[in-house]
């Protein structure tokens, strides 16, 4: 039996706006309320994984803590290794780590050498994409570790944020399932 | 078709266990290798869907953010809605929340009461167990906000940790999928 999929469209009516969040001027697009209904977040990931299929995946990489919630799920339809991209800290082997700039500050990430695979093909998977530093490095980090980053994925575009802009400019290919605009 | 799920016992060779993290006399099991290999993650996921579908699971709550890799695809495999139970400043709406003790000062989780329906029956999914201070603080949240919270399933259990002894004091019932004793 097949069941049609939601529409992204319909997906995207289960998305919550909240104003001025975290600061005034911004609306924060929420996938809370997206995940918490039982089709939304089935439906979601399914799309997701088709993408992710039709791109060759071989593993997902999802980067803490939002990306954990689709990239995961997208793995484990798939029947593929999920990647944690990690805050410092938190993996309790010898990492591989990127600094990247923020608005303020610097962060960082940091991955396990160990589970990426010399020219494997790592699809990233998050629920947005807003400026895109986080991507971008996530897909840094990847490549310096010999896998091999084309694709990423996501949920939510903010194109006026430039994001999906910066990631094609670093030869990346960007889907995303739905877009707003005027953020 | 049907395919035969590795075994509890398989799942728990893929789990990776690292001498003195976060520090010395530790011994730190690390989920890594298992959500890194394809077959582990998925069936991890199988064998916690059976579990939380026989509980009669309506939400899922992952815990930030380990809690968020194996909870979502849970909530997908199962067709249900998934709640992440956030740390603090994270959802952009007023919130409900608990303090609780750490081994050194408090710490704090927040969820969105709107995403939680009165009587609902909601099943705590994480990757591990150790003293259970976080899973029976998410328990005890859930429940101020109405929801019927009666199960709690783990990939992991440190029983000489005793977290599913005080959650089971506390009228939860536990399941997990491997044991590692004398942590």
């Amino acid at each position: 039996m097949t069941f049609a999929l939601l529409s992204t469209d319909e997906l995207k009516a289960l998305v919550r706006t909240v104003p001025d969040f975290p600061k005034p001027g911004i609306q924060f697009r929420d996938i809370t309320t997206l995940i918490g209904h039982p089709v939304g977040m089935a439906d979601s990931v399914q799309h997701l994984a088709q993408l992710a299929k039709a791109c060759g995946a071989q593993k997902i990489a999802g980067m803490e803590a939002r990306g954990f919630i689709f990239g995961a799920a997208v793995a484990v339809e798939l029947g593929i290794g999920f990647l944690p991209v990690r805050k410092p800290g938190k993996l309790p082997i010898e990492t591989i780590g990127i600094d990247y700039a923020l608005e303020y500050g610097v962060d960082r990430l940091e991955v396990d050498p160990g589970a990426i695979g010399k020219g494997e093909a790592i699809v990233i998977v998050d629920d947005l994409i807003a400026t895109g530093g986080t991507a971008l490095a996530t897909a840094q980090l990847l490549r310096s570790a010999g896998a091999n980053v084309e694709n990423a994925l996501f949920v939510i575009d903010l194109p006026d944020l430039g994001g999906a802009a910066k990631l094609r400019d670093a030869g990346l290919t960007v889907q995303t399932l739905m877009e707003f605009e005027g953020d």
